[in-house]
């Protein structure tokens, strides 16, 4: 019985099934024909496992350099602002879970797009004239991730392309090669506040492209798009007909200088599909509570797309129920000043971050004006020592124990992120160390050209 | 500008990313060739949401039957203990949440497969001599759908095959058709309490098998598989090397007249990846916190399955935070009395289902022995009005206000599930009112000939 299989000849296993009548089938099986594999065990992990692949991981795991044990360790690296305890989510996030806890109400399944009742918070949360939403325009998903997860499995195939931006959050490019789906990057400018090269954008649509990501507020950049942008990102996408998955998780996170308008809200035409969550604004990124909105005026997307984003959520059911069961209360009691706390703390941390480093020879931040980012340029030419952001960020973990994510992280070399929700004194602390790498490498316009003649 | 689509020669946008120089690249574009294409809007759902169907969904949706109007209805459909209130979860389960709410310590993100002590928490709980486990063998999932996802996920390729009991779970087949995964069903014997058709399995194997899926205790059977037969199953994927996903979520559900036997403690070769979680047991099933167990003692799966179970967990970062560190303690304060409790009822319904059935001319329920459920044989030759189960049940509906599932949806025509969480009265009151249906429908042999006859 080893090293034989017993072949079933026309056995009904994809029969229709009201004609089966399969009680007795185990009895008419006959040998049919023997073969001669050997069987052996040959068990290899998927393609789409070995596709599913995140840069940051894989750049932070090859940097294996251990701190200055002489200094603490600072990490700027992890875009979770839970990580030092200054930021706290509210007490009426906590008690709204506590009390759907105490109902025993939420403890079954909820529909796979979610409850209805929670559907409706959010849309009536998100609605606006510009912009309306019903239940029905809202998908909830395990977290943002999930989100665009769904997002992208709904729009694009295998072989199409989506528009991405760069520098930009690797989760796109991961779950978009995971599925097979190619990533052409479009660039952002940080001359112009890391406005999007529109030429650029439109000069990659082509036939297969399936969507464009926008993401504003961005990560890693902390920039926010205006109004008047942001109209012009929905010509692009009008005249091209791409529709638009907005990545908006850090909607409303914007510095008090500037406005956060939502994408769909400028749109007349062009579908789109928002998601956003309670992760950043609410500071429970653990939570993995997510959403998508269902923008479709034109009726572009109509029942097709919608009821594809119903049948994905059938795979996996939809976010936490205790969470869910607590999103209106969430909604409507988190007090206004919660937020603005949380704004000024990373508006101050922010402003100051950005004076010290402007005044590092060598560096050139990129003035955040929300999310929770700052971008800041190496000039490598003054760093001849450094081959690259890479090599820039691993030494300045064994010399000053300060980790900050190189961009190559975010396909963009040469500069380095910076997280903005660490407390003050981390961040004035971070930043005189990295004045002190940055001095102690940095090589003047000579020094360079002298290295340039070593050659 | 609308008609026409500026292309890029040669742009460097897959570009090594340490050799790209970005700043300027905007000016740098230039017009390309002019493609003749005229945009228009077409926006259609991928293949993949296509392929993603839920046949319970489907059939369930194409049942449009009003219930009877004098009569309230009963819904004996949902896998779903929470529905009725009177299996509610046990307080020390939502006390943990709570505790771990007050804390503040879990609203960050975790690793993608859970955090390291939450992990080490499961491995302790299930650790055992013949199965050993440590915290590196468990990933932590949104739910057991996920997990059941992910392990498909990493072990199957598009083209392969998985095989799949019959009747079984529709997620497998969701699941894997979505993927592109075939299903190949073996059968279960209800004359054997359910045990599966060993013959027919082995005779389904090929050498596209991707693995073997062995659900027990079952849905929809609540059928409990003997030692001696889960022995036999391994001795088939050990002589054909196919690796098992064991979906274990009604694990340690069994009455007390029969023992629950995890099937990695049966193994010594085989490698399982045995998923379960919360839902069931502890009657949380909308939390959404399942895992996967890696039982692979002769190092079959190695580092390559990990690896992709690793990476795969990476698209949407895993389960809720504020349950999973609520897992240690919800594993270790549950009282016995709770588990006892919850099976000392479902055991109760079972009976008295099973007594009330089986003494209704035409039925055939198979007892249960765990689980939450029973199936139950329609003779149809007794029913010649009804084509089939689908229509046996819609007019159980119609008439009575009872809605059971036709097992079509466990891809077996002929029985119906009934679910025996539900309070015993509602039992009782539906066994009465599918008895009245019965014997208003029944035909004894020489009416059935009649009908035949009038043919």
């Amino acid at each position: 019985m080893d090293s034989y299989l017993i072949q079933v000849n026309g056995h009904g296993d994809h029969a229709p099934m009201l004609d089966v009548h399969l009680k007795n089938t185990g009895n008419t099986i006959s040998p049919g024909k023997v073969k001669g594999r050997k069987p052996r065990w040959a068990v290899r992990a998927s393609e789409m496992s070995k596709k599913t692949f995140n840069p940051v991981r894989a750049i932070v795991d090859s940097m294996k350099v251990e701190p200055n044990p002489k200094k603490a360790m600072i990490s700027l690296s992890l875009g979770d602002p839970t990580v030092f305890g200054n930021l706290p989510t509210n007490d009426e996030v906590t008690r709204s879970v506590k009390e759907v806890l105490d109902s025993g109400q939420y403890n079954g399944y909820a529909p796979s797009v979610g409850y209805q009742s929670c559907r409706e918070a959010v849309a009536a949360y998100y609605n606006c004239p510009e912009a309306p939403l019903k239940a029905q325009d809202v998908i909830l998903t395990s977290g943002c991730s999930q989100a665009i997860e769904l997002a992208l499995a709904v729009l694009a195939n295998p072989g199409q392309n989506i528009l991405v931006p760069r520098p930009g959050f690797s989760l796109y490019k991961t779950l978009a090669l995971s599925m097979g789906i190619e990533v052409k990057l479009y660039n952002l400018l940080p001359e112009k506040a890391w406005e999007i090269d529109l030429e650029h954008l439109e000069s990659l649509v082509d036939e297969k492209t399936a969507c464009l990501i926008v993401n504003n507020p961005s990560n890693p950049c902390g920039s926010v798009f205006s109004k008047s942008h942001l109209q012009e990102i929905l010509a692009v996408a009008s005249r091209q007909c791409v529709p638009i998955l907005a990545d908006e998780i850090y909607g409303d996170m914007v510095f008090a200088d500037c406005k956060y308008e939502p994408i769909a809200t400028l749109s007349t035409n062009v579908p789109i599909l928002s998601c956003g969550g309670l992760a950043k604004r609410w500071l429970v990124p653990g939570w993995r509570m997510g959403w998508i909105l269902i923008h479709d005026r034109r009726d572009i997307f109509g029942n097709e797309i919608r009821d594809g984003l119903v049948r994905l959520s059938q795979r996996i059911l939809g976010p936490c129920t205790i969470v869910q069961g607590a999103l209106e209360r969430i909604l409507h009691r988190t007090p206004p000043e919660f937020y603005h706390n949380t704004l000024s703390i990373l508006k101050s941390n922010a402003d100051l971050c950005y004076a010290a480093l402007s005044a590092i020879p060598g560096l050139q931040p990129v003035r955040p004006a929300g999310a929770m980012y700052l971008m800041v340029e190496i000039e490598m030419e003054h760093f001849p020592e450094f081959e690259n952001d890479v090599e820039f960020t691993e030494r300045l973990i064994s010399e000053q124990s300060v980790f900050c994510l190189p961009a190559t992280c975010f396909e963009y070399p040469n500069f380095f992120r910076v997280v903005i929700t660490v407390p003050e004194e981390m961040i004035l602390e971070a930043c005189s160390r990295i004045q002190e790498f940055c001095e102690m490498h940095y090589q003047g316009a000579e020094g360079a050209q002298d290295l340039e003649c070593d050659k």
